[in-house]
């Protein structure tokens, strides 16, 4: 049983990772909580970007002289290591804290061990507190490239009933819902790519921008990738400077998942043919298929040439989630090789 | 706010229209319970099969002497004229009942009224007691029926994530899961009629019988329909002497529909083309899409030819409910011209 103080201040936490993802890497984008010695909230932060402080000594600095005999509620074990900033268990030492709840633990070899050193210092320490949440959540991308040394490349798609994501005559807007749409929008703005093929711009000419629901565009831009060996106009709205985009020549998925090796969080907007070689290459951590109660009978499928040719040979995948998003279904899935 | 005793007995009721489903036509699936007058159940009846009594009827004869002073839940208003049997709401003032719930009025106009009838002979009546759940479910078909004069068809497919319901080798056993399977021979061994396309009998020869967990066939069979105009073997499984098997050589829907006049609750198990050809004449009442977490990237689309160019046609449908069956997510969705 966790204090009900404790389980407030950890959705706060969560909170502010959520509120920093996309800008943090090669950071992770963490969330802390300080309470004071009484348990109220003294102070929130969150990673800053490289260089700057991690979330914990951002929520001391807010917390001040409150923080002395207080508690800490931190998404990762706090650091033990100097980077380009000083180690976080310590500065939780000096600020007087004296108990310590973090979710996860870090699994680097060299910023690891801070509990240890915490409870060397005479800390209580927490493990585990709400680590599910975290680890399909703010930090689930910078788990998978620590542990993978790649990107989490999610494919995210919008289809009919039937499977289809553009009509006969190569129409699409709209399949999905206005609610489907926002959601999206809201999640490249916590991202730290998107990538698509050639055919995707050729064809809708896309900005793959991340916009607020006023229209305006998001205070963080992913990086845009478009992928394929065929010109695109230098007119295309996905080469405007709303934010950078990357062109990448090739066919070869893994020289694209290379290339993006700074980018953990990566969407995979399709469309098809690039998804299918994706897929083909094991390269999609998660799907994210937006199902809309459409039907169209002809038309784009979502997803073409995966190399599957008879049930047998079928990609599998284990259900993670199923949520309505407006009226349409959302199904995530994780590939049955990591259930 | 109704009683528990209430809402157990209507339960009751609910069960045993459902366990008499697809053996009533031209009546309705009715349960009835009779309570005595100190709430204890005292009978539980459903409508026999054609010339043979009706639920109200049953339960009473269930009950004997215990009727007296009691109350009956009955999941359609009881009716009023002398049919093949005598009218249920005389049977319930002769058997002395006092109080009467029922979930959904008689639409009939020659077996409606019951209720006057039962309110002119001092008995206190309570209508709507879950009539959600009886519209949805045992007498979905039958007042649809009631109400347009024509049968009520449910398409049912399973396809894939990307809305392929075969592999591009024609393989497609299976794609959908083992808990799903066992759901639909449950819901065959409580349908008028399941209904398919020669080609769907050429390619995959099926039964298309109700089968229990066991692998027995169930007591009730359906009527097996096959549409088109293709000669079919005579070893075809469809015409086994398992169930009774109509074949109607035409491409008419309108044609099919007059034909399964008899058949109020109608399973439309696909394929594709015929699918399509059911949409497009706009006699799809209910989809059931059985979505397998699964992708293909080529194959047969799950509906083809539905008579959509461009997404503006796009036939768009109301979400009624999202479960998860095993693996597998069901979708089932009602048109937008029902909503
Ligand atoms: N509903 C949705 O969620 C959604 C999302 C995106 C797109 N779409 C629809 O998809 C359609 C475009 O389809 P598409 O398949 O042409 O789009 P695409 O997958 O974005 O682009 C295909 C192109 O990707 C390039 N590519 C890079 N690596 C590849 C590889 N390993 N294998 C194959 N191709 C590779 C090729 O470009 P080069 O030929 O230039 O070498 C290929 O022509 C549009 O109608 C669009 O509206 C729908
Ligand atoms: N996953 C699932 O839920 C599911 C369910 C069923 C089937 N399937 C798959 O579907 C494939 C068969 O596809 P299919 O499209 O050939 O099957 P189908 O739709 O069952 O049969 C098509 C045939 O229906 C007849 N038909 C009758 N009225 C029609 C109309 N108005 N328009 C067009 N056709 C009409 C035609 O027969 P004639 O040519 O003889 O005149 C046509 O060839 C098989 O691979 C099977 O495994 C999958």
């Amino acid at each position: 049983m966790t204090a009900p103080g404790i389980t407030e201040a950890l959705q706060f936490a969560l909170d502010a990772s959520e509120s920093v993802r996309g800008t943090t890497s090669p950071n992770p984008p963490v969330g802390a909580v300080i309470l004071d010695a009484d348990g109220r909230i003294a102070g929130v932060g969150a990673t800053a970007p490289p260089g700057g402080p991690h979330a914990e000594v951002r929520a001391l600095a807010a917390a001040g002289d409150r923080a002395r005999g207080g508690t800490a509620v931190v998404t990762l074990e706090p650091c033990n290591h100097t980077g380009r900033t000083g180690p976080c268990a310590q500065a939780l030492i000096a600020a007087g804290i004296r108990t310590v709840y973090y979710s996860v633990p870090d699994p680097n070899p060299i910023a690891g061990g801070g509990a240890d050193t915490l409870r060397a210092a005479g800390i209580t320490v927490h493990p585990g507190l709400g680590a599910e949440a975290v680890l399909q959540g703010p930090l689930r991308a910078w788990l998978h490239r620590q542990r993978t040394g790649r990107p989490h490349v999610t494919w995210k798609f919008a289809a009919s009933l039937d499977g289809r994501s553009a009509a006969a005559d190569g129409t699409s807007k709209w399949i999905s819902g206005p609610e489907s749409r926002a959601r999206v929008h809201d999640q490249r703005s916590r991202l730290d790519a998107i990538v698509v093929g050639t055919g995707t711009v050729l064809a809708d000419d896309p900005w793959l921008t991340a916009r607020l629901p006023d229209g305006e565009l998001a205070p963080h831009q992913p990086l845009r990738v478009v992928v394929g060996t065929r010109e695109i106009p230098t007119s295309a709205r996905v080469l405007d400077d709303a934010a950078p985009t990357l062109v990448l020549r090739t066919h070869d998925v893994q020289e694209v998942i290379a290339a993006l090796g700074d980018h953990p969080d990566v969407l995979l907007e399709g469309g098809p043919r690039l998804a299918g070689a994706f897929l083909a290459a094991g390269c999609v951590d998660r799907i994210q298929a937006y199902i809309a109660p459409v039907l169209l009978g002809a038309g784009t499928a979502a997803v073409e040439d995966a190399g599957v040719s008879t049930i047998a040979e079928a990609l599998r995948f284990r259900r993670e989630r199923v949520e309505t998003v407006g009226s349409d279904v959302l199904l995530s899935l994780v590939p049955e090789r990591d259930a």
